[in-house]
């Protein structure tokens, strides 16, 4: 029912590469940072928020990346296993790294903001030695998320996990999560960026994440569809383009697209959305939906976690996930 | 009462220079920090805790330091403001750096822990174009903390205040507040407490902190009386040394030692006490105290931080102070 | 004649990327360099010497790279420009740059050794703003050598002059001129070789260059036909795989090889013979000569080098390859 | 004759810390680097120069420093044997660090001009752990130089030294020696010169050096009797103070001031002129001259040095400063 081939022999579903860090979200809400008193803390990381959501949809999930050897750091080693993730290629840092915090303020639902610490962080210590062949080839599916790719000696990991996956048959899907703060300039971004990107199955990003890959390029008459094709040309064979309140046109390599629509919410603040979208969708499509229906329960999966406090501990079950769209209609704007 | 001078004339009495920054505390105690979901935001800093201390029992306080400019450094700005603190020298970086952040792991009374972030934190960017010597020659006393000197710039512009203190008779106290996460080696941290501390009237440590001084140039005799008379041959007239649980002793020039007592406490964590201790202290001195009172007004400070939640926000007040005092039997051990 | 395709309608033969520097040969040779009391100052750097090598032979060359803004990058722009390179694309650094070092020992013609000097220097601060597209379009081909990649922000600008040089179908010959002392790891090495080499037409290289390249993959089985193999299944068409004195052997997709013989010299030290080789062995394949016809042209331009002092100043004219040629004769081992 | 003691029990005369390197010098005089051809190899490192210059003399010399593991490395090694000069503290880096160089460019006897190598160089990377009391207190006197304060762990080495030095009554020489190149600002500059200066018994340094000093203290009316005045209230008994082409001044803590003349010379280059002069001043104060006879012999040394071709290789030995005193005639300007 998609284009995506998933090898239903290999032991693991999905394998996810790169950031583990802790969300500190405002308790007090609807007020800047400065007047906020206290903070909750929760495992945060765009891969590690979709491994989670794709673990509590019932996948059998791993996830290659380095903790800091510190209180936050097993927290978060603890909280994977707790979802059943399979955290046997999580390493432990011993330079004295940190663990990457995201402190957020939620002034209003529209006006959300982070405060990133992301010096001298773990995750970006992941090196080459920590990627197993072996491992990445039992999974059927491999997860990058883009800021992982943003220093050395967590850039080459990476790009080795690519190389593996690509040998083995491994299925690659590419979150572009660009996070300029990790970055030393747009066009060393881009640059990485585009490399990752084609050696990926599956790219999944938004127009200004797109434009960004491309503005190094020259490319000036960017529209949704060329970019698609300039990945077609690669690897790719689904690429997913995100338009904001305006919603996701997916192409896949036959020339179609498909929009998806979105779930009204209460919502209480934006984080989330896009993490939560991914784990529904890259779900469905390991089911062999197709890419309307996947794009259908992402939307769904990010109107419940719009509506909670977290990102992580929001995920809906698989359960949570059919109930919410047996009660709930998709409105498709533009339509 | 006390050899140290403080010239009456000028319109501040203490100016302290260093770090400003942000505690995390447990809100769930009891625990290692694995398990602790909460944390409550208060302004920390040993330099600050200090100010915030002597500006509560009366004086008329002033910092330079340096904040990031985010909602961590506008906190902290505010928070100086209502305490009356002079924050005209504290300068704001652009440089992208953040607030450094304590976390604080309470386990119990006895076990008490702090994760740090020290990564490229604002406070220690504070340089010699930030050091008015306008501003140092208008106050009594300035206080310095060795975290300052852990880093350039921020090293540099300590000692050009010291220089300008020097120059205009104003009373230096050196509150060694040695952390090792910041320094590269012990051997570098030692060449620079010991330049700035032959430069300061009244230092304060614990007899590691003087130990680790003295270990580089092989003083391999280090006793208190010795320790002291190293530094009376510089400028110092005052030389407090801690021993922890069993109190602190104070050398005079004049060959004379004052021991401290302790004020039995119901303790929730340690954190704090020594910043308590020094405020009390360096508040009865410019008060004209003998030495031996200041040190237990020094006591009972401590002995009310401790109990609270706090190091900051638990500073009491002139009135809370002299209540706990009246109310409070000093225990003097080994007397 | 040979499998390598350009475009007859563009101005430009070959331009060239990368690093421009100086060689100090030592002027006493048979000795240690400890003994050696003066030295010569000549053009080096691989991609320079290869560059200059073909504007000998008659082709119309440009370069793009990044000097220093001191006397030796003064000295290497005139240079340049008096052999009639396009220097329109060679900018200057001024954040205080040095320009690289090589100096040479000779203590036999068995025994060479380089001491380089490559902290802080000017061409690996070559950046992707210096990048011309227009400029790249305009060359049949383009030459990239491998220490290019060691650093950001050059390693982005050669992956950027690569984008452009296949979006406009510009042959590309990747030099793979591995030198450890600007890596950070051989993993980090691998990943950017392999990533690069992904898009060359033609790659030349020792075999312990490609052993690099393939230990980090798990490669173990590595001989030169597979080697190769692994390249045509990318863009190349040709690879040229070098077994020091035992000859080079060239690989077309066609599933053939070359071999090259030598042509005996009166050694007086190794350096500068990949880089002679490469200079007539390019010129060759683009005056349309056979791949074996490029390799014998290659041996006796190396055997010329290797003869006299330096690397850069002793490329041969055309003149001198034609009559070197009709005066020598190859030998080919092994055949 | 001077106010500087030397305890004439201990074995060695005088031990200098800081900088070994090599210069390069242009053979080819009168004319830009750019068009320079070949360069001869010397020993340097302004206290490199002054040590080799006091041996030569007949004193008995030290060297603690440290040299690269490389040919440059070995061959200062030798020379300083050569000399006579006990290396017995010259150490090895073994981090890939190089030796320092500087180029010279000799356009004519006016217009000299240095391009240096400073970047990861080994003489900077001298240790504490390298600094040995024991062997500091056999010497009469140590001679330091600015230079080795310019970086981490070099600048600690140096404060400890010092520490020795004044613990142990070795009389210390401050050569300020201040190049802009290896410092990161002036200010951090202008803070570890003054920090040292105030722990050394005789300091040499330019009129414009001591203002660099002082520029960041604000002081404004600086002339030389201030500058002098506020290094005798430290521990300084003579501060000599060069005006370039009108001669030097020297003053001691009696108020007394002495000033050098010049013998004229056939100048080939102006670098080596202050080591030269250092050297011979040095060596004179040390045979219990009078400071103007201290100072006639180094304008004696400088006036040989300046019109030779290199800094260390051109010091003369004592034969031959006697020679040159015997046959010229001192000239004393503004006299």
């Amino acid at each position: 029912m998609n284009d995506l081939q998933f090898d239903p022999a290999r032991p693991l579903d999905l394998v996810a590469v790169g950031r583990l860090c802790i969300d500190l979200n405002a308790n007090e809400t609807g007020r800047p940072m400065e007047e906020t008193m206290t903070f909750t803390k929760y495992v945060g990381g765009s891969p590690a928020n979709i491994i989670i959501g794709t673990a509590r949809l019932g996948m059998r999930t791993g996830f290659i990346g380095k903790l800091a050897d510190d209180q936050m750091g097993r927290f978060i080693r603890s909280y994977l296993q707790k979802d059943g993730i399979d955290d046997s290629q999580v390493c432990v840092d011993h330079t004295g790294a940190v663990t990457g915090l995201a402190f957020t303020e939620i002034k209003s639902p529209q006006e959300c903001s982070i405060l990133m610490y992301r010096d001298n962080v773990a995750d970006l210590l992941l090196s080459t030695d920590e990627i197993s062949e072996d491992y990445i080839r039992q999974s059927k599916a491999l997860l990058i998320s883009g800021t992982a790719l943003a220093q050395s000696p967590s850039r080459e990991a990476v790009f080795l996990a690519l190389e593996f996956a690509r040998r083995h048959n491994v299925t690659v899907f590419f979150d572009l999560d660009y996070r300029p703060y990790t970055w030393k300039s747009a066009a060393e971004t881009a640059v990485y960026y585009n490399l990752a990107a084609e050696k990926c199955d599956c790219i999944i990003g938004t127009r200004e994440e797109f434009n960004m890959m491309e503005n190094l390029y020259n490319v000036t008459d960017a529209d949704d569809e060329a970019t698609a094709a300039r990945w077609f040309s690669q690897q790719a064979k689904l690429v997913v383009i995100k338009h904001g309140g305006s919603g996701s046109i997916a192409y896949t390599a036959d020339g179609l697209n498909h929009r998806s629509g979105i779930f009204p919410a209460k919502v209480l603040k934006t984080f989330g959305a896009g993490d939560s979208y991914a784990s529904a969708f890259i779900h469905s499509l390991m089911q062999g939906d197709s890419v309307s229906e996947a794009m259908r329960r992402g939307s769904a999966s990010a109107s419940i976690v719009i509506s909670r406090h977290s990102c992580s501990d929001a995920m809906p079950t698989l359960e949570e996930l059919e109930a919410f769209l047996q009660s709930n209609e998709e409105v498709v704007s533009g339509a």
